[in-house]
């Protein structure tokens, strides 16, 4: 058997192209548009580049975005400033504050700053509770988490009564992914570092969702066949044969589990850009709230 | 095998008479006992019979409490005047919200409404945001899960690294059950209504929660042996030999599991006691809390 290959990017070019249409409608609307606050403090490379394709993907389908850039020296004090004036600026509606702070910064205290109104990454304490308590809804979730279960959407999987593995627990992604898969009636087991037999665990997954950050964990052998693998992996590898020396792999063995798996996400190409357009959805939800819609 | 039996009675005794001592500690050096608020609205006898106990275990250890009662047709805002009365009040260090509340009240909006520090009953939305998140420690955690962990630690089990299987996914026990496992290294599998095999599941559990209010539904051939089962129910069934009509049994089949298990709470005199127990100490560390230690 080869497995459905679950194409992230046309999910997401999709989706992006109906977010456009409606940011153009809300422009009509309201005579402004959608706007997502950034506040990037540190040095951190990756999360500039981070920033930067957010941004970018927002300026593609016409969100207007502003960043506050701090740099790793900032206090606990400007970055709440930060959060608090994109908080009170009518003109943004969604904040991201790109993680990992600098080490001397509360994250805890700035997530739970953020105006639930705007809380676009789903990551206040509120919007967690919620979404892990039964007959509760949060008012935004987590955009990796989100995605993947677009994707598992996207590939008709049965979710409720399914047994759903989630290997990992990340504030970011693990933890609210395993919540929201309880939420939709999975049985829900989340295997982590100090789980003793992983694979034991996975051969009982009709869903698993891997989140580990570690190249191709996941084996073949390991999938009950016909398993539905969302793979939330990014990992920089060597690769000699490749001009820039190096490719990125995903947690799983991909090429080896797409002959045993009954469908799986590409890496790149698969969560990766559900992410942003789950953070682009939830900055378009967001001003549509706000404007009392 | 015969199992060890987990005697929560005797654990929350002995508990009982620690806080006695403490609040004793406590009343010689600020000159005011803790004091706990309950909030009571509705006329189910078991709501009230809940209210009755927990005021009396108060009572015995030295904390005062008071209560707000009102009948079944008080509206949202009379509730939440009880609650803001309660934060509001000095001498009421931890405020009871007995649930279920009447189906014209958004009890969402009661719990939250809660002062963080006064939440000793661990249902503000903060305090399961920060129970479910990594890293995150809330100020109190629900009473009846905590006690679970604490008879887990007393019969030693070793719950990092263990596979535990929690049976009910309700937001006062089963889901922070599962997040009190998680935070404590388990392996943590959820099941519920609509898990397709949960004997199957079971017998892979090291730790088995079962809190489905399901009587005797969990079966002794499910338990792989040596397994610690904690029996969160208490489910009355008729029973013409005793002289009520009628006895209380667990969710596990309690007889037939102690010859596999290696450990099983009873019920009555497991759990049960435990909870209380836990309200009274979380009561107490509240009130140390605002008094500053």
């Amino acid at each position: 058997m080869t497995a459905t290959i679950i194409n992230g990017t046309a999910v997401a070019e999709r989706m992006r192209n109906e977010l456009a249409a409606e940011v153009t409608r809300f422009k009509e609307r309201h005579g402004y548009a959608p706007g997502l606050g950034a506040v990037l403090a540190g040095d951190d490379p990756a999360s500039a580049q981070y920033v930067r394709m957010k941004r970018r993907a927002c300026e593609q389908i016409g969100i207007e975005s502003t960043a506050h850039v701090m740099d790793s020296s900032s206090t606990q004090a400007e970055v709440e400033a930060a959060v608090r004036q994109l908080n009170d600026d009518p003109k943004v509606h969604g904040i991201l504050v790109q993680l990992p702070l600098p080490k001397q910064i509360d994250e805890e205290k700035i997530l739970q700053l953020v105006s639930l109104d705007k809380d676009v990454d789903g990551f206040h304490p509120i919007n967690i509770g919620k979404l892990a308590m039964k007959g509760r809804e949060p008012t935004f979730t987590p955009a990796t988490p989100t995605g993947c279960m677009v994707l598992l959407e996207e590939v008709g999987a049965k979710i409720s009564g399914a047994n759903a593995v989630v290997i990992g627990r990340s504030n970011i992604v693990g933890l609210p992914a395993a919540m929201m898969l309880l939420k939709a009636n999975a049985t829900v087991t989340i295997c982590h570092s100090r789980t003793q037999d992983i694979p034991g665990i996975v051969k009982q997954a009709d869903i698993v969702i891997a989140a580990i950050g570690q190249p191709e964990f996941v084996k073949a052998e390991w999938l009950k066949p016909g398993a539905v693998v969302i793979d939330v992996g990014t990992n920089q590898v060597d690769d000699p044969a490749s001009s820039k020396g190096y490719r990125f792999v995903g947690d799983v063995d991909f090429e080896a589990a797409k002959e045993v798996a009954g469908a799986i996400s590409k890496v790149p190409g698969g969560v990766g850009p559900m992410t942003i357009t789950m953070l682009l959805h939830n900055t378009v939800k967001a001003a549509w709230r706000i404007a009392g819609e």
